[in-house]
């Protein structure tokens, strides 16, 4: 399998496990060196805060991997498109590439609703949206979906 | 003493920690119905973590606190213009309003470099920039003074 495919895999597997709690679902892997570092899911409802969004975790656990704030040459995987929040801490930790699956048109901060990489911050990561997006929009479909009904 | 005035002192007194520990000068506090329930200083390098910013381990706290990730009556006092990821915390968490010390002109995203609170992301704090900006801006020119001695 393409490298990739198997990582966005990983990171709608961490989606999944957000799904199976109720909570919206968002996945996200970090990769160094061809080996996973980081690695999380939206947590928001289970721990009532409002920090722990998949790649908040993720990046958490990529510094204490590296024992580094700066996750220069790591890539983040991740189901859907950043919102502000996570668009900056991507950015503040200098990771190299972000992949997107869904596009976020309402919160999205990576050219769905606005792109913060445009603007001077110092660090601008390198940004490919779109990538597997029909399985994490599904993902994200049934959620609210079921949410409707209820 | 003015409340705002007593709250950003207990911002200042965090930020004085982070001078202490070597770290970049930014201190928060988070206040709720008159009782401070999240505080925080910039630990990025002792910790090694892009996310140990001032205002995200506030929020941390503050949410711990009221078991909640809304933290919608609640007001920021940070010594420092948030950055976008801190910015996104913020607008995350509901935070009702934010008063920052010094303006940021290189990564502050509430009017120093950009605003993203003009942004329709849902949730938008009140903002108050610029107070007690001369104590806050002293820290900050101290560390980067002995900063360049080195």
């Amino acid at each position: 399998m393409e490298k990739n495919q198997e990582y966005m895999s990983l990171a709608l597997e961490q989606a999944q496990k957000a799904l199976a709690a109720g909570e919206v679902p968002v996945g996200a892997v970090i990769v160094y060196k061809d080996k996973v570092i980081g690695k999380g899911y939206n947590k928001r409802e289970e721990q009532q805060n409002a920090l722990c969004h998949a790649e908040i975790e993720a990046v958490n656990e990529a510094c204490r991997a590296l024992n580094s704030w700066r996750l220069e040459d790591c890539t983040m995987y991740v189901t859907l498109e950043p919102c502000s929040m996570c668009t900056g801490a991507i950015i503040n930790s200098r990771i190299d590439t972000c992949i997107f699956g869904a596009y976020d048109e309402k919160a999205g901060c990576m050219g769905g609703l606005c792109n913060l990489t445009d603007l001077s911050l110092g660090h601008r990561p390198k940004i490919i949206g779109g990538y597997m997006e029909s399985e994490a929009q599904q993902l994200l479909s049934d959620f609210f979906r079921k949410l409707r009904k209820k």
